[in-house]
């Protein structure tokens, strides 16, 4: 894989202060292993907008996974249905999100913004329910794009500034070049072709960021929620009181979101801005997060403070640029089977059992 | 030594995160030293489930000891009895729990689990009831195996996994190959194989492996209580719940361990949940703990914070593999040694004198 | 450059704790985006002593610029004025305070310090007067030259200690010395030199140190008060004591500085000692901040911590010293895009809007 | 300097981890300038046990100063004479109490330990009294010898176990076998060897281990309280109990010191240990502090948390090391330098001045 492309995935904004925090706080949250509760057989299934999904981790929107893998966007729901799990596309995806929702027969959600046309995000919407998506995720902390430095040294921007050393860079990763030697001559943004379009991603590019709303506001949000009656997902809030308008507004889910790490650094952890919002939204809307999300047992702690999923973004994508579908497959079963470790560990037999005993509470330590 | 030997001691689960902080815990508790309360002559010793301990370190159970040297594990007890204190066989060990009983006079525990035969479980019991052991130690926390990756790495799983690589590097170590020339053609889990078998290792493992019960609870704890008159100690516990559980069931001594940070990583350091699980208990069974005792002086630590003495795990098999009988007998000494001196700079004579006033208080700290 | 001016700009007192300090400070506080507040329009200008600056960041006065780049304080004055901020002259640059204040039409400040012969301070600040300049900058925390070990192992001292090592060193940087090859003959302090004098820099060096008076306190701060009827700045605060006697003196500014580490090392940080100082200055002056300011974000932190802009010192140096006018102009560029970003994606439109809720509270997190 | 000698002296107790936390501690104090205070005159002399010395900074009791530099002992506390402070000289020195106390004019102290033989201890006071020394250290810390690895490791105990690896350590140092060429001939404890003997090092070294009386008690302190009626001062207290203690028996003077990291790994730094001590003494004993102190900085930040003075260890011996007397006189001259700075920057005119607003205070901080 180019060294652009991985950093692409890899990196976070301006010093990754944000990224390395939301790694490090789900480091510094301890377990309390209870093994005599007794959890012979775990059950780590969830119902999530009305799906039973297997286990708690949902695959995050990540724009361009096709350059990771030859339909790289199909491949990975394709892992998610087989894994009884949901897949949410990215609005940046290569495939167009007919062509995926044709692909897997999983729970999929669609990633949507809030577009300057708003006729736009008005066809984006009706697209996705026309596809027959389960769940709407309007992701809200990206209209302005995060000061990705390793991108811009790598001139992985859009549209791509190629130069000697970002070519030749390509050039070497033979391997990648032969498996993606189709997908190159036409990669584009799928959901923003018109039909009978050949346009290529560069030349796209301008005309996307342009299509973003700056001046992106709550009736934005309430427009869509009247536009979408099934679940609608806000995605990238850190703000308890931002997470208060959005249950009033009727907002069915909240991801708890930095992007990553990739839009503002110096933002909090995800872990840490959990809590808050988890207390504000005190059941009305679903809590997700993202974020750090490496392990099981990460998950475990994500849930332990009140999140009901964790949506995954980079881990997924190493799967795929490995081995395609199967690498996202075993991503998944690593995943399912920490989680379940971590239960039998604790003592838990159901995601229901989780909860603030679940965790070492470093207040009742009592040394000196 | 192979690497995957070496690795199968030194390493723990996942990140290692529980492994380091159970070293880090001790590092950050400080000693007050008190030279002038005179203390001339010091005394170490213990009085543990009725037997006196020349010292308050016993040697904790170790699966696969005879890996390390030949006859690791009655070497390895021979030293314990050398220099006065108990001596733990792991469920795991190559030769027979008889074998070694037979082969040291010092105080032996012998470990065992709940097996889903509970038949095996009562029958392993009496064994070490008709050898002499004088206490049972059930340990909990590993009826699932921890996701130890530097074994998955090595190829050191059950049964192993071998291949160029592995096998190049037990290849390499012609000294542990040549003192083990004998051993490696019948190296077993001595107390799992029946009268008669021959059965080696790779083909038992297997079989071991689903003799741990994953439904264990309470009621099998209660079950054991009944079976073992004599002291019996719950190892692997964490959670100040459920050591006061223990205490209602009459347990006698609870080991505070993490499994040596091999089990769930992400527990808490044993040092830090020491302290609310001696305050339950109450003084109603003696509390050990496992789990980055490096150093007398963290030995002294723990005692300070509740414990009655702790069990250590690959210090002694450094030594072992190091020079066998004389190894184990050195490290005992360094620890004997090194409590000695660190309670004459503390000016205690008894492991009575030991208290909150043997730490140092950061909260007293007047500073800014 | 040589290694001994690049270690100049650099470097910091003695170990370097209060330099590093700084920027740990600001990589500690975290801030809360809160995107649907919507900002599409973003305006980060500042109303300061009077004057609307484009950009709450302002070239803050550094010593010898001119041997970064030819005419270095002209370059970086107009460079200032072609961004719309404010530009402080160093009492110890190159040129002169009457050259640099035909150069520019910007908002310029006019540092001095407290000399020994009173009738130096007065012709000073005449001087400015005369030549229009804005507001006074009185450093107060400069008088006693602090510990800078680096500077004294490259032998950058007043005068200048020359050696093979040294002077080898700086003929190595061929360019710099082709681009410097016509004020390298006649580099001296400006401000110092009398009308047709021609002495160098270290000729003049011994004279300027011993101008700077020890004995200054309070009434010499009454005393340049009487003096500058325009916008007075003291700048070198850390104590909020002292900040309020400032503010009963009449003083229009405080800068809360630790001149970039390089005085008192194991003074706090700057971002650290400038809450205490908001609440006693209570809005009767205005509060700037230096010291560890790398980044858009960091402006934003202390902004939001009661700061009304932040002042710099090295960031333009190095932009100075790479491309001269051009480069300085590149790195208000970029503070103005990250500040732009970060006003954006916390959801701010105008400076005003930011303040405490701009940060994350860790006191709020609720985890355990 | 063979590797062994500089380890003696660098190095600390088995992990080190209380040699790095007595300088960590240092180095997390903060102070806060004050220049306007206004402190063109700085004095830093201070009255100890009713002699004025020149500067805060005592020379503190190192062993075996003679491996240093020829005649070690003596070219120390002639550099502290000129220097105008206070030299203390170690009971394990090379030259003699006697022979030291006709070589400089500086109030000097010596150190005695409590011995098995009290008529050996009563004779050594004696001794000292008879040849003027001005005051008694009474080190208590050190009757039982830390573990110090890095000595075991060099083979650098008492008696030396040398062997070809430290022997061609040893002679790879042709400088310092050059210089000592004489001593190296009968370098022994000078103040143990009876009139006439010509004993070696290494055969007085059992004799001198055994000397020390391991039951040392309170009992002693008071009878050694009985044997000299001037300046008695206990060195080497951490706990708040024994410092009061002290104090009730008339001890007019107090080290706050670990021994320099080289006796209990785990005791806490002495900053941190100072201020409880400071609290109990109420001003009844002089307490002074060692441990980590290697700036100017370090001494205004103990005074200013109560400590009157501080003794230094290691850094007089790396500038004896380096070029005798001269060397530690520029070691004590950097201190004053030191000291001289960070009280002008602070505006602190005199030694009584420094106290807590000496101090930033973190508790003040209002950051969220």
């Amino acid at each position: 894989m180019p060294r652009s492309i991985f950093d692409f995935a890899d990196g976070g904004a301006e010093e990754e202060y944000t990224l390395q925090r939301n790694e490090r706080a789900f480091e510094e949250l301890e377990l309390l292993p209870q093994p005599l509760r007794g959890a012979a057989m775990r059950d780590q299934s969830v119902t999530l907008f009305g799906k039973r999904l297997s286990m708690p981790v949902v695959i995050g929107p990540t724009g361009l996974s096709g350059l990771f893998w030859p339909d790289g966007e199909c491949c990975t729901a394709r892992a998610a249905a087989a894994a009884g799990t949901a897949f949410c596309l990215s609005h940046g995806s290569v495939c167009t999100l007919e062509k995926l929702a044709g692909a897997t027969a999983a729970p999929k959600w669609m990633q949507v913004f809030i577009y300057t046309d708003k006729g736009f995000t008005r066809e984006l919407v009706q697209r996705a329910a026309s596809a027959g998506y389960d769940a709407l995720v309007l992701t809200v902390d990206n209209q302005l794009l995060g000061n990705r430095e390793r991108d811009k040294r790598n001139g992985f921007s859009i549209p791509p500034r190629l130069n000697a050393s970002t070519l030749a860079g390509m050039a070497s990763k033979t391997g990648w070049l032969w498996r993606m030697r189709k997908e190159l001559r036409h990669i584009t943004f799928g959901n923003y072709v018109k039909a009978g379009e050949t346009a290529r991603i560069s030349e796209l590019a301008g005309r996307m960021a342009s299509l973003l709303d700056p001046s992106m506001s709550w009736s934005d949000v309430e427009a869509v929620r009247k536009l979408w009656p099934g679940p609608l997902i806000l995605k990238g809030l850190l703000s308890p009181q931002e997470a208060a308008t959005a249950v009033k507004l009727g907002i069915d889910g909240i991801v708890v979101s930095n992007h990553g790490g990739r839009q503002l650094d110096g933002a909090p952890a995800t872990l840490e801005a959990l809590p808050p919002i988890v207390d504000v939204v005190a059941g009305n809307a679903a809590v997700l997060l993202d974020g750090g999300v490496r392990r099981g047992a990460d998950v475990v702690k994500a849930l332990a403070l009140g999140a009901k999923a964790c949506l995954i973004g980079r881990p997924q994508l190493w799967g795929l640029a490995v081995s395609g579908e199967a690498g996202v497959a075993h991503v998944l079963d690593l995943y399912r089977r920490e989680i379940d470790r971590v239960m039998g560990l604790c003592g838990i037999s159901s995601i229901a059992e989780i909860g603030r005993d679940t965790l070492f509470h470093k207040a009742s330590r009592s040394a000196p």
